[in-house]
């Protein structure tokens, strides 16, 4: 699968509940990661499942996660089947029977096996992380150490089996319950940036940076 | 471990890394469970990890969610080992270095063996679950159909070998980086609700529900 062709779904990404909402194309897929910055990476340790919430990145066509080396769910990912989810909530939706009640949202699933980005490949990794979501901010840190580098484990896997799911519109009810005299709709939801909070040892005259933080999720401080 | 006890935590339970954010006491636990609706569920299916979105909600002892009959993540739970991952993410944390950054977070880690839910309990699982996202909607709705609880399944777990995790406050930076000309701090997230939108197909004067729709987290929509 590259960027923007469509792909065909695999036995496990192929989306089986209410298919129509089901999308293998890059661009869709791309958009969905690109929105957001946590994801829930699954793993297998001691045949169980274990779902790790961490910060990713997307760079062309592999999804980048990090953390320290001495990481259970790092060391134990390298090299082994990953299941990389992404999930946007994006509103409740309110139906006239309990049962067509449903939220809008757009996820991603992505399978693979995690792979360790090693050498310069990993400082230029993590530059993308800083860099994707705070523009203009790496050039202005304390450079990143030898030391630093040498406890930071990054992974990535490639977007090669992933599918996209996604909601949207109002609530789609038995044709009869229409008439019902219940309030049906969507209530949207956003996530949203509250002012900057200054680490209570900033030196004075440091200016708070300048919205958009991240104009992915256009936060706006 | 019961409501407000604390508990031991178990080899896959305990917070490794940063155990100083780890939490095992029940309070902690079904506030962080109890502030959202969300979670990712792991399992392993053919060998491989499979993370998917889906709504929950907790009633007493209990996580639950549910689904179609025909959904491949259901029916593949049913008395399988599962972790069931709830994250809420605070905010950004901005340091002087790249390492430092990092995100304020709550989250829980639950393992435990799915249960399917059947009988009466059934219908008072979802209930429970409607009323807790949108008090006192459920008596309004058209009521739940012997068809639709059919083709329904749902799914629970065990609060019994959990743990959370939190990080709170300013950023924490090398001593010496404290001196650079760096803005620091924390921005904070927070997920609003914005205005209801009615479905086109709404019929005239049903009033929009009041709010706050769901207290758990706030919203007024």
């Amino acid at each position: 699968m590259t960027a923007n062709q469509p792909a065909a779904p695999t036995e496990r990404t192929r989306v089986r509940r209410r298919p129509q909402r089901g999308h293998y194309d890059r661009t869709t897929i791309d958009a969905i990661l690109d929105a957001g910055f946590v994801c829930h990476v699954g793993y297998v340790l001691d045949g169980a499942p274990v779902v790790t919430p961490t910060a990713y990145w997307r760079s062309g066509d592999h999804v980048y996660w990090h953390g320290s080396r001495a990481s259970r769910m790092l060391s134990s990912a390298a090299g082994q089947s990953v299941c990389l989810t992404v999930t946007h909530v994006d509103g409740l939706v309110l139906a006239r029977s309990a049962f067509h009640h449903s939220l809008n949202y757009r996820s991603v699933m992505l399978f693979g096996v995690a792979e360790a980005v090693e050498g310069p490949d990993k400082l230029a990794a993590l530059r993308d992380f800083v860099a994707g979501l705070y523009p203009g901010r790496w050039e202005t840190l304390r450079p990143v150490m030898e030391k630093e580098l040498k406890v930071t484990t990054v992974l990535r896997v490639a977007i090669e089996e992933a599918s996209a799911k996604v909601r949207t519109g109002p609530p789609v009810d038995d044709e009869p319950d229409y008439a019902l005299p219940v309030w049906a709709g969507v209530i949207p939801l956003n996530t949203v940036a509250g002012a900057p909070e200054p680490d209570p040892r900033l030196a004075s005259g440091i200016p708070a940076p300048e919205g958009p933080l991240h104009p992915r999720l256009g936060f706006k401080p």
